[in-house]
C-alpha cells in the first residue's frame, strides 16, 4: 500500500540496488534476492562492451527492472548519445543520466548535466538525473521535466554516508518529482538517514557489493529502507533538549547545531 | 542462530522495548507485537502500586519476558530494597538497575549506581546496569559482575540519538559482558547505529510509546535494529576520502573529524 | 607576512566584512574598526537607490576598499547589468557576482551564476563568484577565469557554519584561486574552522551586525580568523583514536565518520 | 574587565597551558610568551623525580603559576599522596586531581575520583578536578566542595575535540563552581567552540606542545580562546533554518539533530 511511483510505473521496494563492483554473479545474484530490490542500474558502456550481458539475464529471471546509466560520460553530448544508444539497445525510455566532471571525485558537472537533461527531455526520455545536492539545481532539473532528482549523499563509493543532511532535506521539501539519494551510503543506518529525510528511494551499490558479506549487507539495506520509510511515516517524537529548559543563556539547541556545522 | 545471549538466557530479538509512555493498552499490544521484542521493561513502583498490573498481564500473554527496573529510584538504598521487592513479587533475579540523579536530567548517579550494583551482585541478582556512556564506570561495573552494562546514548526521551559514538564504540571495544544501548534514541536510524557501533542490543520506549503512530514505529524499530546487527556482521566498506588524496596538507580525515567534535 | 593576496591586490586581514543588517551607522562604524577588516562588500542596487552613501563614505573615512556585489539579481542578465553599473559609479572592475536562484533559500543559482561569470570575466571583471559548495562547480568559475571562489558554509542569514566540510576542504584541495568561505558563518569557531579547513579568507556580515553586541562580535571574529589561519599554518597535531587500538573489528574511524553524515 | 576568577585569585588569560610534551625548553618558553597564559600545570611526580625543574624555574621567570598536578596517580590513595607532596614542595594549596582509570585511554576514574575530592577538599586543598563528561558527576563534585570541574572534550592527546557538547552545555547550565574544559582540544576551533558553550576556560598542552609550530599554534589558541568568550558574551545569532518553513512535515531542527547522533 506504500508503493513506491514513479514515471508512471510502481515498486514494492524502495531500494535500487546497484550492480557495480560485483566480485561475481552467484555472490550479486544472492545479493539481488536478499534485498527484495525490483529495480537495477546498468552500465550502457559497460553492456554495450559485453560486459554486461550476463548480468541483465540475471535481472530478467528475476524480474527486475533495469534502469540503464550513461555512467563513464564526461559531456552532455556523450551522454545523450549513450543515452540514445541505450533506449535501441534495450528498448526503454528509462536512462539515469551520469555527468561527471572528472574522474578523481566522480562528481556530476552541473553544468553538463543541465544541458543534457534538457535535451534528453526533449526527446521523450524518463530521466533520472543524478546530481549534486544542490537545492536550486534540483529545482531547475524538475523544472526542465525530469521524471527524479537523485542527488549524492558524498562522492560515489566514498561510503561516506550524507553529507549534507540538510541540502537533501531542503531538496525534498520542495519536490515536485521522486528524490532518490543516490551515493555516498556507506552502511544500513545511513540508507535509514536517507528515508528518515523525506527521499522516497534509495539508490546504493558498492555499499553492498563491496562489503566483505555482500548478501548479509543486502539483507541489512532492505531492512534500513523499510525501517527509515516506516519511521517517516510513523512521525518521530520531537527532540527534547533537556539542557535547554536550564540554561538561561544561549540555547542547546543553537550550540548543537552550530556543533553541526 | 544470532540469538542474543544474557544472563544466561537467550533471545531471538535484539530489540528490548519499553512500555512507559504507552497511551492505550491496545495501542502498546499492536506496537509489541509489531516489534518482535521478547524482552521488555516494566517498572516496579509502578507495578507495586498496581499500574502496571494490566500491562504484566498482557506480557504473560504474548510470552514476552519481562525486566523489573528501579526507575525512581535516587540513592543505592531505594534501589536496593526496590530491587528485592521485584525479586519477590515477579519471581526473578533480573533487575535493570536504574539510580537517577535528579529529575531534570534523568541521568544516573556514577556512585549511588556503583555501590547499588555491589551489593546486588552480592545478593545473587542479575544486574542490568543503566549507566552513563563513561567507559572507565561501564569496566568498573562488569569488573564489579554485572550481567550487561546499558550506557546511555543521550538523556531519557530526549530522542537525540547517540551523542557520542566514540564512547559507545570504546565500551564496545572493552566488553566482557553484553552492552545494550539504553536511552536517547529518537528515529529508527538512531537504533541502527547503536548497532553498528557494536552494542548487542537495543532498549527504548519513548521512542516507540510516543510517536504518532506506535505500531508503526516499533515495526520500523524492528528492522532497524534487524538492519544495524547486519550491517555489523556483514563488514562495511571503507570509508573512502577522495578529498585526502588530493589535498598536500592536513588530512581530511582530521578536518571532518575535528568538526565532529 | 602572511597577507591576503586576491586579484592583484594585498590585504592584512582575512576577514571580509559585509554591512548589511547594520542596526546604526555609529555601531557600524565600531564593528568595523574592532574587526581589523580592510574589505567590504556594498549592494549596488542599494546604493544606485542612494541607501548607502553614508555607508560608502564611512568605507573611504576608514579606508576600507569596497568590493560591489549583485545582491538582489535573480538572472544572468540582470547580474551583468549591475556590475557594469557598479563599474561605471564605484570605479572599480571588481564584483562579487551573486545570481539568486529564489528569495526564499537565497542560494545561487549555478547555471545564471556560471553564464554571468563568463561574461564579466571577458568584460574585464576581476569576478568573485558566490557560489555553492559544489567542487565541480568550483572548477568550472576557475577555469572560466575568475578570480576568487566564494563557496556558501551555508544558506545566507542561516547562522548554520559550515555543513560540509567535506566539500569545503576538497575545492581548497583544487583550488587555483583564492577560497573565499561566504554565507552561513554564526559564531566564531566556525570563521576559525573555515580557516582550518584552508580557506584564504571568511567573508560574513549578518552574524556580526546581527548579534546582540555587534562590535563584541566583529572583534570574536578577528580574532576567530587569525586563530583558525594560524592553526591551519601551525600543522595541528593528528588525531589520534583510542578506541581504534583496542577495536578487533571495525575501526572507530568508521564509526564516526559514518557517525558524521 | 573580563577576568577569570577561581579558587579567590583572578587572571587575565582563560587559556591554561600545560607543558606536557614540549620538545624542547626554549620552544615552551616561546609558547608559554606567545599563548599569554598566566597558568599553567606541573606534574608532580615528574617534578619529584627532577624532571621538571627548569621547567618550574620558567614558569617562575615568567610570572606564571603553577598548578600541581598528579598525573600518573590510578588510585585515590595515591593521588591523596601526590596533592600532599605537591602542597609540601611548591607551596601551594591548589591540586588539579588526576585520577586514571587505565594507562590506554587516560580516563579518569569516576569513583577513585570522587573518594579523593571529598578528602583533599577536608585537607584544605583547592581542588580542580579532572573529570570525565558527565554532568551527574560534575553536580556531585561541585557538591563536595571543588573549586572547579574540568570535564575532558574527549582523550587526552586524541585531538578529537569536544565529543560531546550537549553534555558540556549541560555542565556549564548547572555549575556553581568555574568549568575548564581539560582534554580533547586538537585545534583553534575546538578551543573557540569550548568557550562558546560557556566554559570559563580551557586547558590544553599537546594541541600545541606537539604541533608542527608550537610557538604559531599557541598563538591560535590564545586568540582562539578570546575569540570563543567574545562571541559567548556577544550572544550570537540565532540559527534560522530555512528549511524548516518549507517543510509541511517533520522539522528540520529534528532531522539535523538526529543527525547529530
Amino acid at each position: 500500500n506504500d508503493a513506491f511511483e514513479v514515471a508512471g510505473r510502481s515498486f514494492g521496494s524502495r531500494l535500487i540496488l546497484g550492480t557495480g563492483g560485483a566480485t561475481s554473479l552467484s555472490t550479486l545474484e544472492q545479493a539481488l534476492a536478499l534485498s527484495g530490490t525490483e529495480l537495477t542500474t546498468v552500465s550502457i558502456r559497460h553492456y554495450s562492451a559485453g560486459g554486461s550481458a550476463s548480468v541483465y539475464e540475471l535481472l530478467q529471471r528475476h524480474g527486475i527492472a533495469a534502469l540503464p546509466n550513461t555512467a563513464g560520460c564526461f559531456t552532455a553530448r556523450d551522454a545523450i548519445l549513450t543515452a540514445h544508444l541505450a533506449r535501441e539497445a534495450l528498448e526503454t525510455n528509462w536512462v539515469k543520466l551520469e555527468v561527471i566532471a572528472d574522474e578523481h571525485t566522480l562528481l556530476p558537472d552541473p553544468l553538463e548535466l543541465f544541458a543534457a537533461a534538457e535535451q534528453l527531455v526533449a526527446d521523450g526520455f524518463e530521466v533520472f538525473a543524478y546530481t549534486n545536492d544542490d537545492p536550486a539545481l534540483a529545482a531547475r532539473l524538475q523544472d526542465a521535466g525530469v521524471a527524479a532528482v537523485m542527488p549524492a549523499g558524498a562522492p560515489i563509493g566514498s561510503g561516506l554516508g550524507i553529507l549534507n543532511p540538510h541540502n537533501i532535506a531542503t531538496i525534498v521539501s520542495r519536490a515536485t518529482v521522486p528524490v532518490i539519494l543516490d551515493a555516498g551510503v556507506g552502511t544500513a543506518s545511513d540508507a535509514a538517514k536517507a528515508m528518515e529525510l523525506g527521499c522516497d528511494a534509495v539508490l546504493l551499490a558498492s555499499a553492498v557489493t563491496r562489503a566483505h558479506n555482500a548478501p548479509l549487507m543486502a539483507a541489512a539495506m532492505r531492512d534500513a529502507v523499510r525501517a527509515g520509510r516506516a519511521a517517516r511515516l510513523a512521525g518521530r517524537i520531537p527532540v527534547r533538549d533537556t539542557a535547554l529548559a536550564s540554561s538561561p543563556g544561549e540555547g542547546m539547541m543553537q550550540a548543537l547545531i552550530g556543533d553541526f556545522s
